[in-house]
């Protein structure tokens, strides 16, 4: 190739990029650990044992530099090749047991996988076009758009972004909330997801947790006294759709009406919605308290990867137009177009939830929340019956019940557990079929955790109220 | 099926879940705006026109409510499949001509396709299991061992995560130093990336804004005349391991004996090394001053979809451990093992990385960025050549030059531009082949911009320096 030659006589120093030595390699013995050993390793931890601190090295699976002659032997292909089919059953094994995280896991985007080869990335603001012309920003606002209108926002009325998480997505709604009231106190419910609280710290807020009821909603008495003796500074305000554990949905309404009984008019005060689960599910439910644009709120988040379902985590933003162009007056010193908390994001994720919306459409979502809620209405129902302590709120599907008492079974149906209760989020993949195998499972083996000088089952009662605890006491 | 029917007769209540109305659809002229139209849409925005405040919504793909005979009449799967494929198209011509953002675009991950089905997800902490199983934390901690050794920090002293982009790595590192020093002050040259400001602005830190050389790299005078000036305050310095315009490498070796004779001892400064791109180039570059960990650095971040190259924007993300044990001892109103800037994480980016860390391995990224810097040298010295103003730092592969005059061409090659200044990123997909068809395409355009009356080119003197400008006065 003449142009190379050409090169390598010119000014270029070859010797400038040799250096020596690589870092070392790692031993040939790492290659041999495996997905199994990973597997035992997570077994053998045992209850809810935290390791901060402590590296978890044993189980990974080592970057090992290719040998001279590999591509010769063809070893390291096959190496490579025998893990990620190891992998990929214990995935398929992992995806079938599971009910403690509110992701649906029944997609198929296999339209999809011929744009896996493509390195997609909307760069900065899905509204302002970047050079990088690899991009989805046309599926992203179709997405956008869509979101506006279920949550009742015109399309000049509003800016938004797919983003990373939903927790990116309290993130940016409570950042938007401290631009508009810089002296503004965050107060949230003490049952919020945690990214709030972090938010607060990050942001260095003043926060104020607000009690909860024992459904897991905001409790608007204690809101109240709080505001009382906050009068002075604006109000920023996390109303959850959906708590992370209780499944509890924070009554916006009643939120709206104490901040107006308490003075605060709507010039003071900001409300991010987190609806990460039931943000996408309300909607569809009657009796439910309405997320709407229509309402003095502020934002907006849902994850993406929970009720619609997608094969990485993502999220819809959404807020008022006129609090992302103050947020965007206020960073003039910056890229002037820099309103999305990460500046490059995945290009994938907007294609994969316009797809599923396509081909969904609102009346498709509304079935299966209909199907969600009375199936988990199933769940609790027989938990009861089998005379374990259940609650599922009224507007939910998630199912809080008895911790199971063995590390294992929770383990292998994946549950969320906090302290002595456990929940099970009921999305479009777990059938009643998948519920029976559970309940099956879950009472044999329970008739052995108690009785007969072994000990009584937890006593709820505290979590979930003694109407729901059938605990020697209270049942 | 029995079990439903018992559900059925329960006390759930059918008509909670049917809210009518639902959300009003899209009409059926937006099925008909594609990928071809947007593209035009993009064409004829003109030079670098920002439209903050304004949805470019004439350019979306809506989502459409499905009609109700579409599963028999095929109509829409049809559409989508049809929006796909032209889709899959531009992303095909878009992808061969890009020089601007320094993405390798050059990659196979086929054997990854049978992944895309699951929903991975790396919740919270890499060393610390969560009780949802469908996670790949065995590849990403295997990752993050790998980029130790690259760093120099054994593994019991580092802790890390793989992060969505390069500015989820800037937000931590620039959080974790605040949280080592909260009174601390944030030095940053002016030529950082955007998110060390917005991490400043976020954070709510004093920041001072650092003069540059010509070179784009920070300078170490105008560095030690404001540490003088604020010695009372400890320092976070956010040092640039390649800027984003000009490719320039701070001297991390100056800035720390900067550090040091300005009297600031190591229990009074925080290093984070923003090495976005070169992060990964740097270690096998002789010449090059070294990111170590065993030189008084606190972290190092770089992005995964840049020199690896990856589908979607990640990075990876180092510190010491005993910076992240005081961070997470500060946490602890919160989930006690909550260190990530993110919740939930993408799961598949790691495997992508493990998959093409294997495959190249250590030699494999010397012989590239060996050949990324040979083609820099080619592209500089053929632009020079044929008398254009360009620029190449010693230690880079982002060839600097004057900005094109024909906005088309500016975005058909996608490249970045500032001011009179426009950039090309030699990645490894870039070849000697592409950068003759776009030196050839750049040279015949640009015989019609200028002489004759039509004006001359710009003076890049103030950007690139004398020497690199080819202008009238300067030639």
């Amino acid at each position: 190739m003449s142009a190379t030659a050409e090169v390598m006589s010119g000014e270029f120093d070859q010797a400038a990029v040799v250096a020596e030595p690589l870092p070392p390699v790692v031993g040939g013995g790492a290659v041999d650990s495996g997905v199994e050993e990973e597997e035992g390793e997570q077994k053998s931890k045992g209850r809810g044992q935290i390791v901060l601190g402590r590296n978890v090295h044993t189980s990974c699976l080592a970057v090992t530099e290719p040998e001279a002659n590999d591509e010769f032997t063809g070893d390291k292909e096959a190496y490579m090749a025998s893990v990620l089919a190891r992998y990929r059953k214990t995935l398929m094994e992992r995806t079938k047991h599971h009910l403690g995280y509110p992701y649906n896991l029944d997609f198929d985007y296999g339209a999809l996988a011929q744009l896996q080869h493509f390195s997609i990335n909307n760069l900065g603001d899905p509204f302002i076009e970047s050079n990088y012309g690899v991009h989805s920003r046309q599926f992203e606002v179709g997405v956008l758009d869509w979101f506006a209108r279920l949550w009742e926002i015109e399309k000049t009325k509003y800016w938004g972004y797919i983003t990373n998480c939903g927790t990116e997505g309290n993130l940016h709604g409570i950042l938007v909330g401290r631009e508009v009231f810089p002296e503004g106190i965050l107060y949230a419910s003490r049952e919020s997801h945690y990214s709030v609280f972090k938010a607060a710290r990050m942001y260095r807020m003043e926060c104020v947790k607000v009690g909860t009821l024992v459904s897991g909603e905001i409790d608007c008495a204690d809101f109240r006294a709080n505001l009382q003796a906050n009068k002075d500074k604006p109000a920023i305000i996390n109303v959850n759709i959906g708590t992370t554990v209780k499944g509890a949905v924070d009554d916006l309404d009643l939120v709206i009406q104490t901040l107006e009984e308490s003075g605060f008019t709507h010039d003071r005060f900001y409300i991010h919605c987190d609806g990460a689960l039931f943000g996408l599910m309300m909607p569809f439910v009657k009796r439910a308290p309405k997320v709407s644009f229509k309402k003095p709120i502020g934002s907006v988040s849902v994850s993406g990867h929970k009720f619609v379902g997608c094969p990485m985590p993502c999220g819809v933003q959404i807020t008022r137009m006129e609090h992302i162009n103050a947020l965007s007056r206020n960073v003039e010193y910056l890229a002037s177009r820099d309103a999305t908390i990460m500046g490059s994001r995945n290009g994938h994720a907007p294609i994969f939830l316009w797809y599923t919306l396509n081909r969904k459409g609102y009346k498709g979502f509304q079935k299966e929340v209909q199907k969600c809620l009375r199936n988990a209405h199933y769940l609790k129902d027989r938990l009861r019956g089998a005379g374990i302590s259940a609650m599922l709120n009224e507007l939910s599907s998630t199912v809080v019940f008895e911790r199971p008492l063995d590390e294992e079974f929770v383990r292998m149906w994946q549950l969320a557990c906090e302290g002595n209760i456990a929940h099970a989020v009921v999305m479009p993949n777990v059938t009643i079929e998948k519920l029976d195998v559970f309940l099956n499972e879950l009472v044999e083996k329970r008739s052995g955790w108690y009785g007969e000088g072994r000990g009584e089952p937890p006593c709820v009662a505290g979590d979930l109220g003694s109407e729901n605890c059938d605990c020697g006491l209270h049942k």
